[in-house]
């Protein structure tokens, strides 16, 4: 069995917010761990009203330092301090956030009961951490500031388990099986010696999610999206306005699908929607006729990222 | 006739937000304007899920430099920026908020179209700003940080014009009346002068909304308070937590009825609620048996703040 992962978007709008649409802010939960992906203005109170609690959050990564991208974080810094957490906290981000959390905490005079570690995204393209099962990378995209896309990519998972292969080689249904599912070699009373190799599958590729917010559309996000269970998009704008898409460095719901679909992605979340649209469907359509597995990301919308079955 | 006042209330918790309850923030509207209390986290969110406007916001008063009742400046700062406002904006703050705002929007490489002046509140209790029928006083408050209490004072408003007695001076219907509910001499055909005190009652007082948060009770906020239409006071705590209020530099629902009572206030609105508490009904009930005419504010709820009539 594979951990559960699910997406929690946060605030699903970009630059401005609408009533609806708070600004960029993304959850990935894989088993008691959680990442947040940007930490725009509102991203606490979003967490207040989702199933998320600090207890979990392992690091943030801050895409870039626009300020929707990253005016929550000084206020979740506070909060989370105040609930007396006590855990280190890694922040991802480009070089600058340290000297906006130190002024912050300087003039609001709070000390918070946890370290926090900013580390500063580069150029390359990275892999930037890594945790049991899985690692997250960095990659630069092309936006009008330095600003990173990040990959979740679990690791490869062991190939499926055939019993009937099992009991053919005379392995006893029981803690042999879990041995061999394992990746060990069993050795069975008569002497017959079984490998996992005779038993299970090859080995499944581990899911990827992948997160590409803000950025015109780019090889770079198709080439470190390739196979994405999930792809998150920068959708700033629908047709008609691939112009001030272009200018500003950000991407139409058209083309977020075109990445989709050159990536071989299996879904498309579409994300920091323009406050100037108040309607989903026009946008939503322009990407699905491109790609049709697109959905349209909304604040506290919950997506799982199933595993892709052999 | 006075112009409508309205109060609407944008952020009602206080330190942390809860689910329904964001951070202190509270607009005054009267007339074509609208001045902005405090700016915590999400007020940009909560001003669009309002009625309000950039184009009348004339000032900003931030009452102290505590990150719940600052942080969501800066970005409401860009996104009225975002929106091509050119009109300079006034923000009255405790000293440091300069620093902020500047680290911020060097970090964020934003430069706004628009001029901000940051005036700095001194210790003493002074009037900061004045507009055409009203002026604004400020006046520390006893809290933990420097705070200072703001409060709306309308001009004196002319006395109930009387027709009756000015039908018995011989005055006829029309532009006369004006010119004496104007506050001028009129001198009828036939020589007899009439004086606007002839025909009309005593100045009425204008109305006055005094915003009281951080704060322990104190008697400053009674004697700045005096009379007020509409009193908002810190209620960060309920029954019991009376000691936490004292070291926090808070005050209780009781307690701030007490102040309302003192102040001879004719309504109160309790904000800045812990997110401790899921129901209003205690802290209002408590309030009620001080000071009956007590009210509980909620994230965009909306007050009228009606003239009195003498």
């Amino acid at each position: 069995m594979s951990e559960p992962i699910e997406v929690v978007f946060l605030g699903t709008g970009g630059g401005v917010p609408s009533a609806r649409r708070f600004l960029p802010a993304m959850a990935l939960r894989r088993g008691g761990e959680w990442f947040l992906f940007d930490a725009g203005e509102g991203v606490q109170m979003r967490i207040r009203q989702s199933p998320l609690g600090w207890a979990g959050l392992r690091a943030i990564f801050i895409s870039h330092l626009h300020g929707d991208h990253v005016l929550g974080l000084p206020g979740l810094l506070m909060s989370i301090g105040m609930a007396k957490m006590e855990a280190p906290l890694e922040v991802f981000a480009p070089r600058g956030l340290q000297r906006l959390i130190d002024t912050v905490l300087q003039v609001c005079r709070v000390q918070l009961p946890f370290p926090v570690t900013v580390r500063c995204l580069e150029n390359e393209s990275a892999t930037i951490l890594r945790g049991s099962g899985y690692r997250i990378d960095a990659a630069p995209l092309r936006h009008r500031a330095p600003c990173w896309g990040f990959f979740f990519r679990e690791d490869e998972r062991p190939g499926r388990f055939f019993p009937e292969k099992a009991q053919a080689l005379g392995v006893p249904a029981g803690p042999l099986y879990k041995e061999l599912q394992s990746g060990r070699v069993v050795e069975l009373p008569d002497g017959v010696v079984v490998r996992p190799a005779d038993v299970m599958g090859p080995d499944r590729p581990g899911r990827v999610v992948a997160y590409c917010t803000d950025t015109l559309p780019c090889r770079e996000t198709v080439q470190y999206s390739l196979g994405a269970d999930l792809l998150i998009h920068d959708t700033t704008f629908g047709e008609g306005l691939e112009d001030e898409a272009r200018i500003s460095g950000h991407s139409t719901a058209a083309q977020a699908a075109e990445i989709a679909r050159a990536a071989g992605a299996r879904r498309l979340a579409l994300t920091h929607i323009s406050a100037r649209y108040d309607a989903d469907a026009p946008l939503l359509e322009s990407a699905r006729q491109v790609f049709p597995n697109s959905v349209m990301a909304a604040d506290l919308l919950r997506l799982s990222v199933d595993a892709q079955e052999a």
